[in-house]
Protein backbone atom coordinates (compact mmCIF):
# COMPACT_ATOMS: atom_id res chain seq x y z
CA UNK A 1 0.00 0.00 0.00
CA UNK A 2 1.17 3.14 -1.20
CA UNK A 3 0.96 5.49 1.98
CA UNK A 4 4.07 7.38 1.82
CA UNK A 5 5.33 9.23 -0.95
CA UNK A 6 6.03 7.70 -4.28
CA UNK A 7 7.68 9.52 -7.13
CA UNK A 8 6.22 13.04 -6.66
CA UNK A 9 2.89 13.22 -4.90
CA UNK A 10 1.41 11.12 -1.99
CA UNK A 11 -1.12 8.49 -3.24
CA UNK A 12 -3.19 7.38 -0.06
CA UNK A 13 -5.90 10.08 1.08
CA UNK A 14 -7.38 8.32 4.20
CA UNK A 15 -6.62 4.87 5.31
CA UNK A 16 -9.25 2.20 7.17
CA UNK A 17 -8.10 -0.48 9.05
CA UNK A 18 -9.18 -3.07 11.93
CA UNK A 19 -7.14 -2.84 15.23
CA UNK A 20 -5.65 -6.53 14.81
CA UNK A 21 -4.45 -5.19 11.02
CA UNK A 22 -2.72 -1.53 12.83
CA UNK A 23 -0.97 -4.65 14.92
CA UNK A 24 0.48 -6.61 12.35
CA UNK A 25 1.59 -3.48 9.96
CA UNK A 26 2.69 -0.99 12.35
CA UNK A 27 4.91 0.74 9.98
CA UNK A 28 1.95 1.37 7.73
CA UNK A 29 0.25 3.41 10.73
CA UNK A 30 3.83 4.73 11.23
CA UNK A 31 4.01 6.38 8.12
CA UNK A 32 0.59 7.12 7.66
CA UNK A 33 1.18 9.24 10.76
CA UNK A 34 4.30 10.82 9.40
CA UNK A 35 2.47 11.93 6.22
CA UNK A 36 -0.42 13.07 7.74
CA UNK A 37 -2.84 10.27 6.68
CA UNK A 38 -5.96 10.11 8.28
CA UNK A 39 -6.07 6.85 9.52
CA UNK A 40 -9.15 5.20 11.28
CA UNK A 41 -9.74 2.30 13.16
CA UNK A 42 -12.91 0.05 11.91
CA UNK A 43 -14.63 -2.73 13.24
CA UNK A 44 -13.72 -5.71 11.01
CA UNK A 45 -17.76 -5.65 9.76
CA UNK A 46 -17.32 -2.00 8.56
CA UNK A 47 -13.91 -2.94 6.83
CA UNK A 48 -15.64 -5.82 4.95
CA UNK A 49 -18.04 -3.05 3.46
CA UNK A 50 -15.44 -1.34 2.24
CA UNK A 51 -13.65 -4.02 0.31
CA UNK A 52 -14.76 -6.67 -2.58
CA UNK A 53 -12.55 -9.33 -1.55
CA UNK A 54 -14.12 -12.59 0.26
CA UNK A 55 -10.91 -12.62 3.04
CA UNK A 56 -9.89 -8.53 3.44
CA UNK A 57 -6.44 -7.97 4.96
CA UNK A 58 -7.81 -5.64 7.34
CA UNK A 59 -6.56 -2.53 5.52
CA UNK A 60 -8.07 -0.38 3.24
CA UNK A 61 -6.65 2.71 1.53
CA UNK A 62 -8.74 5.53 -0.50
CA UNK A 63 -6.59 6.63 -2.98
CA UNK A 64 -5.57 9.62 -5.38
CA UNK A 65 -5.56 8.42 -9.45
CA UNK A 66 -1.88 8.33 -9.84
CA UNK A 67 -2.26 8.22 -13.66
CA UNK A 68 -0.17 10.75 -15.74
CA UNK A 69 -0.20 12.36 -19.56
CA UNK A 70 1.97 10.94 -21.76
CA UNK A 71 3.74 14.18 -22.24
CA UNK A 72 5.23 13.32 -18.55
CA UNK A 73 6.56 9.92 -19.62
CA UNK A 74 8.14 11.38 -22.77
CA UNK A 75 9.53 14.02 -20.66
CA UNK A 76 11.42 11.59 -18.31
CA UNK A 77 13.20 10.15 -22.14
CA UNK A 78 12.52 6.83 -21.01
CA UNK A 79 14.45 3.50 -22.30
CA UNK A 80 11.94 1.01 -21.38
CA UNK A 81 8.21 1.51 -22.07
CA UNK A 82 5.48 -1.15 -22.12
CA UNK A 83 2.07 -0.44 -24.11
CA UNK A 84 -0.94 -2.88 -23.46
CA UNK A 85 -3.33 -2.18 -26.58
CA UNK A 86 -6.93 -3.63 -25.49
CA UNK A 87 -5.87 -5.52 -22.41
CA UNK A 88 -9.03 -6.77 -20.73
CA UNK A 89 -8.90 -9.00 -17.99
CA UNK A 90 -8.24 -6.79 -14.36
CA UNK A 91 -5.84 -9.68 -13.22
CA UNK A 92 -3.75 -9.64 -16.54
CA UNK A 93 -3.31 -6.20 -16.40
CA UNK A 94 -2.24 -6.27 -12.38
CA UNK A 95 0.25 -9.22 -13.31
CA UNK A 96 1.74 -6.98 -16.60
CA UNK A 97 2.37 -3.70 -14.10
CA UNK A 98 4.30 -5.93 -11.51
CA UNK A 99 6.37 -7.67 -14.08
CA UNK A 100 7.14 -4.23 -15.56
CA UNK A 101 7.99 -2.62 -12.27
CA UNK A 102 9.87 -5.50 -11.95
CA UNK A 103 12.03 -5.38 -15.14
CA UNK A 104 12.72 -2.36 -14.43
CA UNK A 105 10.54 -0.55 -17.10
CA UNK A 106 9.68 3.33 -17.15
CA UNK A 107 6.55 3.31 -17.77
CA UNK A 108 3.38 1.29 -18.56
CA UNK A 109 0.88 2.70 -21.32
CA UNK A 110 -2.43 1.09 -21.26
CA UNK A 111 -3.94 2.12 -24.84
CA UNK A 112 -7.22 2.23 -26.18
CA UNK A 113 -10.06 0.69 -24.43
CA UNK A 114 -7.42 -1.09 -22.36
CA UNK A 115 -9.00 -2.07 -18.38
CA UNK A 116 -9.10 0.46 -15.77
CA UNK A 117 -6.16 -0.76 -13.80
CA UNK A 118 -8.04 0.95 -10.54
CA UNK A 119 -10.55 -2.03 -10.84
CA UNK A 120 -10.02 -3.60 -7.58
CA UNK A 121 -8.55 -6.87 -9.19
CA UNK A 122 -6.16 -5.35 -11.11
CA UNK A 123 -4.81 -3.43 -7.96
CA UNK A 124 -4.53 -6.31 -5.80
CA UNK A 125 -2.62 -8.21 -9.17
CA UNK A 126 -0.10 -5.44 -9.35
CA UNK A 127 1.10 -5.96 -5.89
CA UNK A 128 1.63 -2.07 -5.45
CA UNK A 129 3.45 -1.97 -8.93
CA UNK A 130 0.60 -0.01 -9.56
CA UNK A 131 1.80 2.85 -7.47
CA UNK A 132 5.59 2.44 -8.19
CA UNK A 133 5.92 3.42 -12.25
CA UNK A 134 4.05 6.14 -14.22
CA UNK A 135 0.66 4.67 -16.02
CA UNK A 136 -1.02 6.25 -18.50
CA UNK A 137 -4.57 6.03 -19.69
CA UNK A 138 -6.74 5.91 -22.71
CA UNK A 139 -4.71 7.33 -25.54
CA UNK A 140 -5.32 5.90 -28.55
CA UNK A 141 -2.43 3.12 -29.69
CA UNK A 142 -1.39 4.70 -32.89
CA UNK A 143 -1.06 8.31 -30.86
CA UNK A 144 0.71 6.17 -28.03
CA UNK A 145 3.31 4.69 -31.08
CA UNK A 146 3.48 7.77 -33.35
CA UNK A 147 4.99 9.68 -29.90
CA UNK A 148 7.18 7.34 -28.73
CA UNK A 149 8.66 6.76 -32.17
CA UNK A 150 9.02 10.31 -32.43
CA UNK A 151 11.24 10.28 -28.71
CA UNK A 152 13.49 8.31 -29.86
CA UNK A 153 12.25 4.70 -29.21
CA UNK A 154 12.10 1.43 -31.05
CA UNK A 155 8.59 -0.19 -31.19
CA UNK A 156 8.82 -3.56 -30.91
CA UNK A 157 5.14 -5.67 -31.46
CA UNK A 158 5.01 -8.94 -29.23
CA UNK A 159 2.94 -11.33 -31.12
CA UNK A 160 2.68 -15.24 -31.55
CA UNK A 161 2.90 -14.65 -35.05
CA UNK A 162 5.97 -12.95 -35.36
CA UNK A 163 8.42 -13.14 -37.77
CA UNK A 164 11.36 -12.77 -35.57
CA UNK A 165 11.83 -14.95 -33.03
CA UNK A 166 12.88 -13.21 -29.79
CA UNK A 167 16.37 -15.14 -29.08
CA UNK A 168 17.65 -13.97 -32.49
CA UNK A 169 16.39 -10.52 -31.73
CA UNK A 170 18.46 -10.72 -28.64
CA UNK A 171 21.79 -12.09 -29.94
CA UNK A 172 21.25 -9.50 -33.26
CA UNK A 173 21.37 -6.59 -30.17
CA UNK A 174 17.96 -5.50 -31.35
CA UNK A 175 16.69 -5.46 -27.95
CA UNK A 176 19.15 -3.12 -26.57
CA UNK A 177 18.45 0.09 -27.50
CA UNK A 178 15.28 2.44 -26.07
CA UNK A 179 12.26 0.36 -26.57
CA UNK A 180 8.48 0.56 -26.62
CA UNK A 181 7.04 -3.15 -26.51
CA UNK A 182 3.42 -3.45 -27.75
CA UNK A 183 1.23 -6.67 -26.14
CA UNK A 184 -2.26 -7.24 -27.48
CA UNK A 185 -5.06 -8.46 -25.95
CA UNK A 186 -5.29 -11.50 -23.76
CA UNK A 187 -7.64 -13.79 -26.41
CA UNK A 188 -6.66 -12.34 -29.75
CA UNK A 189 -3.54 -10.81 -29.52
CA UNK A 190 -2.66 -7.70 -31.32
CA UNK A 191 -4.90 -6.14 -33.92
CA UNK A 192 -2.64 -6.28 -37.15
CA UNK A 193 -3.08 -2.95 -38.09
CA UNK A 194 -1.39 -2.06 -34.54
CA UNK A 195 0.99 -4.82 -34.89
CA UNK A 196 1.72 -3.12 -38.61
CA UNK A 197 2.61 0.35 -36.11
CA UNK A 198 5.59 -1.37 -34.96
CA UNK A 199 9.35 -1.54 -36.44
CA UNK A 200 9.85 -5.32 -35.86
CA UNK A 201 6.49 -7.98 -34.48
CA UNK A 202 8.82 -10.82 -32.75
CA UNK A 203 7.73 -13.61 -30.93
CA UNK A 204 8.87 -15.56 -28.17
CA UNK A 205 9.55 -19.14 -29.02
CA UNK A 206 7.39 -22.10 -28.36
CA UNK A 207 9.62 -25.08 -27.90
CA UNK A 208 6.90 -27.47 -27.01
CA UNK A 209 3.02 -28.28 -27.77
CA UNK A 210 1.74 -25.16 -26.22
CA UNK A 211 -0.17 -22.51 -28.57
CA UNK A 212 0.87 -19.40 -26.50
CA UNK A 213 2.01 -18.31 -23.32
CA UNK A 214 -0.19 -16.10 -21.42
CA UNK A 215 0.01 -12.39 -20.98
CA UNK A 216 1.72 -11.94 -17.94
CA UNK A 217 4.24 -14.67 -19.11
CA UNK A 218 5.24 -13.61 -22.27
CA UNK A 219 5.61 -10.13 -21.32
CA UNK A 220 7.87 -11.30 -18.46
CA UNK A 221 10.40 -12.97 -21.35
CA UNK A 222 9.99 -9.96 -23.47
CA UNK A 223 11.03 -7.31 -20.66
CA UNK A 224 13.27 -9.24 -19.09
CA UNK A 225 15.46 -9.98 -22.56
CA UNK A 226 15.37 -6.00 -23.06
CA UNK A 227 16.46 -5.15 -19.53
CA UNK A 228 19.25 -7.89 -19.86
CA UNK A 229 20.40 -6.97 -23.19
CA UNK A 230 19.94 -2.86 -22.38
CA UNK A 231 22.03 -3.78 -19.32
CA UNK A 232 24.80 -5.72 -21.37
CA UNK A 233 25.26 -2.77 -23.50
CA UNK A 234 25.43 -0.06 -21.47
CA UNK A 235 27.94 -1.74 -18.86
CA UNK B 1 -9.16 -30.67 -25.01
CA UNK B 2 -7.08 -34.02 -25.72
CA UNK B 3 -9.08 -36.36 -27.56
CA UNK B 4 -6.29 -37.43 -29.56
CA UNK B 5 -3.34 -39.33 -28.54
CA UNK B 6 -0.91 -37.67 -26.50
CA UNK B 7 2.44 -39.73 -26.63
CA UNK B 8 1.80 -42.88 -25.70
CA UNK B 9 -1.69 -43.10 -24.93
CA UNK B 10 -5.46 -41.34 -25.31
CA UNK B 11 -6.50 -39.46 -22.54
CA UNK B 12 -9.91 -38.79 -23.31
CA UNK B 13 -12.61 -41.26 -22.47
CA UNK B 14 -15.75 -39.39 -22.89
CA UNK B 15 -17.26 -36.65 -24.50
CA UNK B 16 -20.48 -34.34 -23.73
CA UNK B 17 -21.11 -31.44 -26.05
CA UNK B 18 -23.60 -29.42 -26.83
CA UNK B 19 -25.08 -29.18 -30.81
CA UNK B 20 -23.94 -25.37 -30.55
CA UNK B 21 -20.37 -26.53 -29.70
CA UNK B 22 -20.30 -29.51 -31.91
CA UNK B 23 -20.85 -26.93 -34.75
CA UNK B 24 -18.00 -24.82 -33.34
CA UNK B 25 -15.91 -27.60 -32.93
CA UNK B 26 -15.97 -30.26 -36.05
CA UNK B 27 -12.64 -31.30 -35.76
CA UNK B 28 -13.10 -32.40 -32.00
CA UNK B 29 -15.85 -34.32 -33.54
CA UNK B 30 -13.79 -35.79 -35.80
CA UNK B 31 -11.09 -36.70 -34.13
CA UNK B 32 -12.95 -38.10 -30.83
CA UNK B 33 -14.63 -40.44 -33.83
CA UNK B 34 -11.33 -41.43 -35.22
CA UNK B 35 -10.09 -42.72 -31.55
CA UNK B 36 -13.38 -44.32 -31.11
CA UNK B 37 -14.09 -42.09 -27.97
CA UNK B 38 -18.10 -41.89 -27.50
CA UNK B 39 -19.57 -38.56 -27.91
CA UNK B 40 -22.83 -37.56 -26.43
CA UNK B 41 -24.87 -34.34 -27.44
CA UNK B 42 -26.30 -32.68 -24.53
CA UNK B 43 -28.99 -29.88 -23.62
CA UNK B 44 -27.06 -26.52 -22.64
CA UNK B 45 -28.35 -27.08 -18.76
CA UNK B 46 -27.10 -30.30 -18.51
CA UNK B 47 -23.68 -29.51 -19.92
CA UNK B 48 -23.96 -26.54 -17.43
CA UNK B 49 -24.33 -29.34 -14.70
CA UNK B 50 -21.07 -31.08 -15.53
CA UNK B 51 -18.74 -27.97 -15.24
CA UNK B 52 -17.57 -25.82 -12.00
CA UNK B 53 -17.24 -22.28 -14.67
CA UNK B 54 -19.56 -19.94 -14.83
CA UNK B 55 -19.44 -19.37 -18.61
CA UNK B 56 -18.73 -23.27 -19.84
CA UNK B 57 -17.36 -23.22 -23.45
CA UNK B 58 -19.68 -26.23 -24.29
CA UNK B 59 -17.66 -29.09 -24.04
CA UNK B 60 -16.58 -31.60 -21.36
CA UNK B 61 -14.27 -34.51 -21.42
CA UNK B 62 -14.04 -37.34 -18.98
CA UNK B 63 -10.65 -38.11 -18.87
CA UNK B 64 -7.83 -40.59 -17.39
CA UNK B 65 -5.65 -39.45 -14.61
CA UNK B 66 -2.02 -38.63 -17.15
CA UNK B 67 0.23 -38.57 -13.92
CA UNK B 68 3.43 -40.99 -14.98
CA UNK B 69 6.02 -42.15 -12.38
CA UNK B 70 9.58 -40.49 -11.77
CA UNK B 71 11.18 -43.31 -13.24
CA UNK B 72 9.39 -42.69 -16.62
CA UNK B 73 10.15 -39.26 -16.88
CA UNK B 74 14.23 -40.04 -15.51
CA UNK B 75 13.97 -42.73 -18.21
CA UNK B 76 13.86 -40.10 -20.87
CA UNK B 77 16.97 -39.11 -20.25
CA UNK B 78 15.27 -34.97 -19.84
CA UNK B 79 17.30 -32.02 -19.89
CA UNK B 80 14.85 -29.47 -18.70
CA UNK B 81 12.49 -30.69 -15.77
CA UNK B 82 10.31 -28.20 -13.74
CA UNK B 83 9.82 -29.09 -9.83
CA UNK B 84 7.32 -27.09 -8.11
CA UNK B 85 7.01 -27.61 -4.27
CA UNK B 86 4.44 -26.94 -2.52
CA UNK B 87 2.88 -25.01 -4.85
CA UNK B 88 -1.15 -24.58 -3.52
CA UNK B 89 -2.66 -21.99 -6.41
CA UNK B 90 -4.43 -24.26 -8.62
CA UNK B 91 -4.26 -21.13 -11.07
CA UNK B 92 -0.76 -20.96 -10.64
CA UNK B 93 0.32 -25.12 -11.05
CA UNK B 94 -1.86 -24.57 -14.57
CA UNK B 95 0.62 -21.53 -15.63
CA UNK B 96 3.25 -22.88 -14.46
CA UNK B 97 2.44 -26.04 -16.50
CA UNK B 98 1.76 -24.20 -19.85
CA UNK B 99 4.51 -22.00 -19.51
CA UNK B 100 6.85 -24.83 -18.66
CA UNK B 101 5.29 -26.97 -22.22
CA UNK B 102 5.81 -23.27 -23.95
CA UNK B 103 9.58 -23.51 -22.67
CA UNK B 104 10.27 -26.96 -24.19
CA UNK B 105 10.60 -28.58 -20.39
CA UNK B 106 10.62 -32.32 -20.30
CA UNK B 107 8.51 -33.02 -17.55
CA UNK B 108 6.70 -31.07 -14.45
CA UNK B 109 7.01 -32.52 -10.93
CA UNK B 110 4.56 -31.27 -8.45
CA UNK B 111 6.35 -32.32 -5.35
CA UNK B 112 4.96 -32.64 -1.50
CA UNK B 113 1.93 -31.42 -1.16
CA UNK B 114 1.36 -29.38 -4.12
CA UNK B 115 -2.17 -28.41 -5.57
CA UNK B 116 -3.97 -31.35 -7.09
CA UNK B 117 -3.08 -30.61 -11.31
CA UNK B 118 -6.72 -32.14 -12.12
CA UNK B 119 -8.64 -29.42 -9.97
CA UNK B 120 -10.64 -27.52 -12.77
CA UNK B 121 -9.08 -24.37 -12.65
CA UNK B 122 -5.32 -25.84 -12.90
CA UNK B 123 -6.73 -27.81 -16.23
CA UNK B 124 -8.13 -24.90 -17.45
CA UNK B 125 -5.23 -22.85 -16.74
CA UNK B 126 -2.94 -25.03 -18.13
CA UNK B 127 -4.75 -24.67 -21.91
CA UNK B 128 -3.64 -28.22 -22.40
CA UNK B 129 -0.15 -28.53 -21.46
CA UNK B 130 -1.53 -30.62 -18.78
CA UNK B 131 -1.86 -33.37 -21.47
CA UNK B 132 1.11 -32.26 -23.18
CA UNK B 133 3.77 -33.15 -21.27
CA UNK B 134 4.42 -35.79 -18.58
CA UNK B 135 3.78 -34.62 -15.01
CA UNK B 136 4.39 -36.45 -11.63
CA UNK B 137 2.56 -36.36 -8.15
CA UNK B 138 3.35 -36.63 -4.74
CA UNK B 139 7.25 -37.07 -4.42
CA UNK B 140 8.78 -35.82 -1.69
CA UNK B 141 11.25 -32.75 -2.72
CA UNK B 142 14.42 -34.17 -0.89
CA UNK B 143 13.39 -37.69 -3.24
CA UNK B 144 12.65 -35.90 -6.75
CA UNK B 145 15.82 -33.88 -6.16
CA UNK B 146 18.15 -36.78 -5.57
CA UNK B 147 17.04 -39.02 -8.52
CA UNK B 148 17.41 -35.86 -10.49
CA UNK B 149 20.84 -35.50 -9.40
CA UNK B 150 21.50 -39.11 -9.82
CA UNK B 151 20.07 -39.15 -13.39
CA UNK B 152 22.85 -36.37 -14.12
CA UNK B 153 20.91 -32.99 -13.83
CA UNK B 154 22.19 -29.88 -12.56
CA UNK B 155 19.82 -28.58 -9.86
CA UNK B 156 18.82 -24.82 -9.63
CA UNK B 157 16.59 -23.04 -7.30
CA UNK B 158 14.67 -20.09 -7.93
CA UNK B 159 14.42 -18.01 -4.95
CA UNK B 160 13.96 -13.88 -4.96
CA UNK B 161 16.86 -14.04 -1.87
CA UNK B 162 18.96 -16.72 -4.20
CA UNK B 163 22.85 -15.45 -4.25
CA UNK B 164 23.16 -15.89 -8.22
CA UNK B 165 21.58 -13.49 -10.46
CA UNK B 166 19.92 -15.44 -13.02
CA UNK B 167 21.55 -13.24 -15.63
CA UNK B 168 25.39 -13.82 -14.64
CA UNK B 169 24.13 -17.78 -14.71
CA UNK B 170 23.66 -17.53 -17.95
CA UNK B 171 26.64 -14.87 -19.04
CA UNK B 172 28.40 -17.74 -17.26
CA UNK B 173 27.35 -20.39 -19.55
CA UNK B 174 25.76 -22.71 -16.68
CA UNK B 175 22.59 -23.17 -17.26
CA UNK B 176 23.16 -24.75 -20.68
CA UNK B 177 23.23 -27.93 -18.51
CA UNK B 178 20.33 -30.29 -18.03
CA UNK B 179 18.70 -28.94 -15.64
CA UNK B 180 15.60 -29.16 -12.57
CA UNK B 181 14.20 -25.89 -12.03
CA UNK B 182 13.01 -26.10 -8.57
CA UNK B 183 10.02 -23.37 -7.48
CA UNK B 184 8.80 -22.57 -3.98
CA UNK B 185 5.13 -21.53 -2.85
CA UNK B 186 3.81 -18.55 -4.27
CA UNK B 187 3.33 -16.65 -0.79
CA UNK B 188 6.27 -18.10 0.93
CA UNK B 189 8.88 -19.19 -1.48
CA UNK B 190 10.84 -22.33 -1.26
CA UNK B 191 11.64 -23.48 2.28
CA UNK B 192 15.11 -22.78 3.24
CA UNK B 193 15.62 -26.82 3.60
CA UNK B 194 14.37 -27.33 0.14
CA UNK B 195 16.42 -24.47 -1.59
CA UNK B 196 19.46 -26.42 0.16
CA UNK B 197 19.34 -29.42 -1.62
CA UNK B 198 19.91 -27.21 -4.87
CA UNK B 199 23.24 -27.25 -6.73
CA UNK B 200 22.84 -23.65 -6.85
CA UNK B 201 19.87 -20.86 -5.85
CA UNK B 202 19.16 -18.17 -8.40
CA UNK B 203 17.03 -14.99 -8.22
CA UNK B 204 15.10 -13.08 -10.84
CA UNK B 205 17.19 -9.97 -10.76
CA UNK B 206 14.33 -6.77 -9.62
CA UNK B 207 15.23 -3.98 -11.51
CA UNK B 208 12.47 -1.95 -10.21
CA UNK B 209 10.67 -1.42 -7.01
CA UNK B 210 8.39 -4.56 -6.96
CA UNK B 211 8.97 -6.88 -4.22
CA UNK B 212 8.76 -9.74 -6.66
CA UNK B 213 7.30 -11.57 -9.54
CA UNK B 214 4.56 -13.97 -9.46
CA UNK B 215 5.40 -17.39 -9.75
CA UNK B 216 4.36 -18.33 -13.36
CA UNK B 217 6.62 -14.95 -14.50
CA UNK B 218 9.21 -16.16 -12.58
CA UNK B 219 8.92 -19.57 -13.85
CA UNK B 220 9.08 -18.18 -17.92
CA UNK B 221 11.99 -15.93 -16.87
CA UNK B 222 14.04 -19.04 -15.74
CA UNK B 223 12.94 -21.63 -18.22
CA UNK B 224 13.18 -19.43 -20.86
CA UNK B 225 17.02 -18.78 -20.24
CA UNK B 226 17.47 -22.52 -19.74
CA UNK B 227 16.13 -23.12 -23.25
CA UNK B 228 17.71 -20.28 -24.71
CA UNK B 229 21.01 -21.58 -23.14
CA UNK B 230 20.94 -24.91 -23.62
CA UNK B 231 19.83 -24.37 -27.83
CA UNK B 232 23.02 -22.21 -27.96
CA UNK B 233 25.40 -24.62 -26.71
CA UNK B 234 23.63 -27.67 -28.87
CA UNK B 235 23.82 -25.38 -31.66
Amino acid sequence: MAVTDSGEKRCAVEVFATYDAEDRHRDLRAAADAGLVPWHAVEPEALDGLTGTVSPQGVVAVCRFVDVPLDDVIARQPRLVVVCVEVRDPGNAGAVLRCADAAGADAVVLAGTSVDPYNGKAVRASVGSLFHLPIVLGSPADHVVARLRAAGLTVLAADADGDIDLDDAAAGHSLALPTAWLFGNEARGLDPTVAALADKVLRVPIYGQAESLNLATAAAVCLYASARAQRTASS
